[in-house]
C-alpha cells in the first residue's frame, strides 16, 4: 500500500476546531501536523473535511461467529438458553459456517468503526483466514473446555494455531490459549494448557468470576474465588486477558493488579444476562488495565464499541451513585488505547506518530454534532457508531465512503444468513 | 397529501418473513394485507422492499431546545453543573435560540425513528411553531417554578399555550401544563395550577421523584413523599405524565396505579446523573403506563429512542437479576404504543388500521439483520436508530430516503451551531 495523505481533518485527542494532516507510510502515522509533510507527492489523498479522526475501537471479547445465532434465542434463562438452543446449534457448526460468520461480524465491526478484536471460539484457523483476507486487526484464542472427550484434541489445535498464526498477516494477528472458564476446565486441565501455552510464550484469554454462582461454586469446590485459584496455579504467570471480572473482591483487585492481569469489561453482556456490574472504577483505580467488550452476539446483540463506552460511562456513574466517574475522555481511552493493550498490542489505539495506523473518520454533518461545545463528549455520549466513514487498519484502507474494499459485502449476508438458517433448523 | 402506498414490506409486529402492503388515507392507516387494495390507484406508492416497517417511537419527556448545550457541560456534579453552567446559559436564552434549538432536535428525532415528543421548557409558542412546520407530533409544556419573580407570569403563558396550540395542527399537538418540580414549585402555587390547568381541562406534566434527596426534602418538609404530597393535593385527578418516578415506593406505587398517573421514564438520564434506577418491572406490574425519554440532551446527551429502548431491556433484567424481565417485544411497545397512551394520543403507537399513520421505515440491508430469526429482537438489541430511512407522520411523508421534506437541515445546523455558541461565550 503506498503512502495516505488525510488532509485538513480533526483529530479527537487534539484541542477544538483545529485542523490536521495526517500522513501514514509504512504502516504507521509518521506525520501528525498543521503542515502538508514532505515526502507524500505520491500518497492517496483523503479529504478530511467534515469528519473527525479517531482511532480504531478494539473489541476486547466477542465469539465473532455468533452472528449466526443472532436473535435465535434471547430473553431466556441461561441454562435453558445455552442447553436447548445455543450448544445444540454449535453442535452442528462447521468450519464454512465460522468463516462466514466471522466475516458478517467482521463487516459489522469495520461498519462501526472496530479495527481489532479479540475473538474465542472453534474453527480458529477459518477465523484467522478471515482476518487475514479483510485487514482487521485480531487477537485469537481457540475456546477449550476440559469436561469434553476431545479435550486434548483442543490443547492441540491452540498450539497448531499458535504456531501457524501468531504474528502473522504483518503482525496484525496474536494468538493467545483459550481455557473457556474455571467452571468448564479442571485444574489439571488448567496446568497442562499453562505448561503448553508457557513453552510456546503465548498469554491466556479466558472467562472469569463472570457470575456469581460461578464464584460461590469455585469457593465451594476450592476454597478459593476463580481468580485466587487461577493465581494459585501460575496462570496468570503468562500473562492473562479475562474477560468479564464482575464478581471480584478486593483481595482478587489486588492479586489482578500485582499480576498485571488485563480485564475485557462486556458490560451490555453482563445486563442482558443479568449477572452484574464489574468494579471497573475500582480496577481502574488499582491501576489494572481495562478494555471493553461486546461479547458474542448472542447475548448483547451487536458489536457496537460505541455503545460500549457509552454504556460503560452511564452505567458506573449510577452504580457509584457520582456523575463523575468514567468521563467521557477515559470512556473512549478504554475502548482503544486500553484495549488494545489489553490485548498485548502496545503500539495501537492513539493518533500518534510512530503507532500503528488504525483510525476511523467519522462523518460529523449529524445533528448530534452541532453545536460543537466539545468533541469527545459528542462523541462518546452523543454521536453514532454509523457515522464511521473510512476505516484504516495498519495503515491500508478497509472502507472509503462507507465501501467495503476487501469484503463482497453481499457475498457474505448471503452465505451467513443460509449458514444461520441450516444451523437453527 | 394525496394518498400513500408502501409496497412489499415487513412489518414488524407480523410474522417474519411476510410481506405487506400498506395503505394510508386521510391521516390513518386504512389498509394492511397482502392485496393491493382497492382506491390507491392515484396513490403515492413507496417501494418497501428491504426495509421494515416499525411504528414511530415516543420519546415522552424531553426539553428539546437543550440541544443547543450538548456537550457543553458534561461530567459535573449537578449543583455545579446547574448553577455555573445551565442556569446562567439559559438565562440568555430567545425564543429565537429555543426555535432553532428545538428545530435541530426534530431533526435528529426524525433522522433516528421517533415521530412524537413531549417537551417541557421555555417559548413553547416558538416549539409550538417549530412543531406545526415541521410536521411531528407533540405534546407541549411551559416549564413553571414558583420560586422566580415572574412565577405568575408563567401559569399565564401556560393558560395561552393552551389555547392558542392544544389541538392544533391537524390534532399532533397537545398541550399540558408543566410545573416543573415538587422542590421548585410551593403547594400553593401547585394549588393554582391545579385550578387553572383544571378549567381548561388540561393535564400535567411534571418531574417527580427523580432523585433520593428530593424524595428526603419533601418528607422532611411535608411528612409525604413527592408523589403522596402530589396525590394530597389533587393533582393526579387532572391526569399527569409523571417524569422519572426513580425513587417510588411500593405505597407511591398503589397511588400512581390508582390515579392512572403516566410515567416517562428516561433510563440513560437517571445513569449519567446517577439518580438511580426507577423500578419500572413493579410499575408495570401494577399496571401503569410505562413510557420511554431521552430528558435534554444535556444529560443524555442525544435523542436516540431505540438507545433507550434498548437500554431499558437490559437495565431492568441486571437490576431485578432476572434475564426475563422486559423483553424485546416489551421494550418495543413501551417505545411506541405505552409513550403514545402516557402522552394521551390514544390512536398512535400501532401500525393497525384506524391508527394514525406514524410510521418508519428502517433499512435492513445492514449486518446486524442478517440472519433473520426474529425481528423484533433484532430491532431492539442489534439495530441502529440511523436506519431509519422513510418517516411518516399523520399521513405525511416527512423524510424519504433519508432526505428531509419539511426542514432546510443545512440552514438549521447554521443557525443553531450560532445560538449554542453565542449561549456558552
Amino acid at each position: 500500500m503506498s503512502a495516505i495523505l488525510i488532509k485538513n481533518v480533526e483529530v479527537i485527542s487534539e484541542e477544538n476546531n483545529e485542523i490536521f494532516n495526517i500522513g501514514i507510510k509504512n504502516q504507521v502515522f509518521s506525520y501528525i501536523g498543521k503542515e502538508t509533510p514532505t515526502g507524500f507527492d505520491n500518497a492517496y489523498v483523503i479529504d478530511g473535511k467534515n469528519f473527525i479522526a479517531v482511532p480504531g475501537m478494539v473489541n476486547t471479547h466477542t465469539h465473532a461467529a455468533m452472528t449466526l445465532l443472532r436473535s435465535y434465542a434471547d430473553d431466556m434463562i441461561l441454562m435453558d438458553w445455552l442447553q436447548n438452543k445455543i450448544w445444540p446449534a454449535e453442535a452442528n457448526l462447521t468450519g464454512d459456517d465460522v468463516y462466514w460468520g466471522t466475516k458478517l461480524a467482521i463487516i459489522e465491526m469495520i461498519k462501526s468503526g472496530t479495527t481489532t478484536f479479540a475473538d474465542m471460539y472453534f474453527f480458529m484457523d477459518r477465523v484467522a483466514e478471515a482476518v487475514q483476507e479483510t485487514g482487521i486487526r485480531a487477537s485469537l484464542s481457540r475456546g477449550m473446555i476440559g469436561l469434553v472427550p476431545d479435550a486434548n484434541e483442543k490443547i492441540t489445535e491452540s498450539i497448531e494455531l499458535y504456531n501457524n498464526w501468531h504474528g502473522q498477516a504483518d503482525g496484525r494477528i496474536k494468538v493467545m490459549f483459550g481455557p473457556h472458564a474455571p467452571y468448564t476446565c479442571p485444574v489439571n486441565y488448567l496446568k497442562r494448557i499453562i505448561d503448553e501455552a508457557g513453552k510456546l510464550g503465548s498469554e491466556i484469554h479466558m472467562h472469569l468470576s463472570e457470575t456469581a454462582y460461578e464464584v460461590s461454586e469455585c469457593e465451594r469446590e476450592h476454597g478459593m474465588t476463580p481468580i485466587a485459584l487461577m493465581n494459585s496455579i501460575g496462570l496468570f504467570d503468562l500473562g492473562t486477558l479475562a474477560a468479564h471480572c464482575v464478581h471480584v473482591t478486593p483481595a482478587d483487585i489486588e492479586i489482578m493488579s500485582s499480576k498485571n492481569v488485563r480485564v475485557a469489561h462486556n458490560p451490555q453482556s453482563n445486563l442482558k444476562l443479568a449477572s452484574g456490574i464489574a468494579p471497573v472504577p475500582e480496577m481502574l483505580a488499582a491501576g489494572i488495565i481495562v478494555g471493553l467488550g461486546t461479547d458474542g452476539t448472542s447475548s448483547n446483540n451487536n458489536l457496537d464499541m460505541l455503545e460500549e463506552a457509552r454504556l460503560t460511562a452511564m452505567l458506573h456513574k449510577n452504580n457509584k451513585s457520582d456523575p463523575l466517574v468514567i468521563p467521557a475522555k477515559q470512556a473512549l481511552n478504554l475502548a482503544t488505547k486500553q484495549g488494545a493493550l489489553a490485548l498485548g498490542f502496545s503500539d495501537v489505539g492513539e493518533i500518534k506518530v510512530g503507532q500503528k495506523a488504525d483510525l476511523v473518520l467519522y462523518d460529523t454533518r449529524k445533528p448530534y454534532w452541532y453545536p460543537r461545545h466539545d468533541r469527545t463528549s459528542l462523541f462518546v455520549y452523543a454521536a453514532n457508531s454509523s457515522d464511521a466513514d473510512t476505516v484504516i487498519v495498519d495503515g491500508k484502507i478497509l472502507m472509503e465512503n462507507g465501501n467495503l474494499l476487501t469484503i463482497d459485502e453481499e457475498k457474505v449476508y448471503a452465505e451467513a444468513n443460509k449458514c444461520g438458517l441450516r444451523l437453527t433448523k
